[in-house]
């Protein structure tokens, strides 16, 4: 299967899905070794979980299938550019490759916060909508330092 | 209890659960009407979950407390300032407050990569190191001109 082909399958799994009441008109796959491992769809309003994006779902169903929580050499396709939650899992995922077929402003036109989000979160804390606040800085250091002391710890 | 008593105990989280080999050394909790709801830690080495970050996995929790993905009037304490994948799923269930302690400098000392996806997510999507590109994307709006026409949406 070609890119445009994987890529009309997620665009496809928006549809259907979002069509069947699942939540917001996204859909994801993952790929690898030219081979879907895994399927997402927005269950936000359905599952009642705010992080159920479809990025997320399928980057979550393709960590399982590969039992590791480093995803080499996969591709991540997407209905839509991914918002900034979902293109920092897909960092932290470590995916080869990141193919999304519509934009942030049509999520936008649509309704979607994407490109709100892409503005405020570079903002300095102090300027953002939701109120943050550092507390307690120098003792929050404390978990770091326990890390860095044990010897058997897991980086990624 | 006070903000000061809710971070020490997202702290105390982050050491005990890293010390248990859960994942790396952070801890949040949600916070609702002065109760803790909900706690989190770092699972994804443990649970082979690269989206399973203390805040993630506090959001969910919390969200399916109260059955809502909607997440009003509730404080979200971490042990440390939230990744922009944690930020975004902040933003998305809409807390009303984000408290943290170590800042995403301390990670980096820690030897985790917040800070520099801070840097890498507001940059062209041509300059990322992850490589990303546009495909299909007028075929890409059709999941959102069915959204648009779906009278009964939930939007979100």
């Amino acid at each position: 299967m070609s890119d445009e082909d994987f890529m009309r399958q997620a665009i496809q799994l928006a549809t259907t899905q979002m069509l069947a009441d699942q939540g917001g008109p996204f859909g994801a796959l993952i790929v690898h070794e030219s081979r879907v491992i895994s399927e997402g769809w927005n269950q936000v309003t359905s599952s009642n979980d705010p992080t159920a994006h479809a990025e997320i779902v399928a980057i979550r169903g393709a960590a399982e299938a590969l039992g590791s929580y480093a995803l080499a050499d996969c591709d991540l396709f997407t209905s839509c550019e991914p918002c900034p939650m979902c293109l920092g899992a897909a960092y932290w995922a470590g995916v080869r490759r990141i193919v999304f077929a519509a934009s942030r402003q049509d999520a936008a036109k649509g309704g979607f916060s994407d490109e709100f989000l892409y503005q405020e979160l570079p903002k300095a804390i102090e300027d953002r909508q939701i109120p943050t606040i550092q507390l307690l800085g120098t003792e929050g250091w404390a978990p770091f330092a326990a890390w860095l002391a044990k010897e058997d710890r897991i980086q990624y």
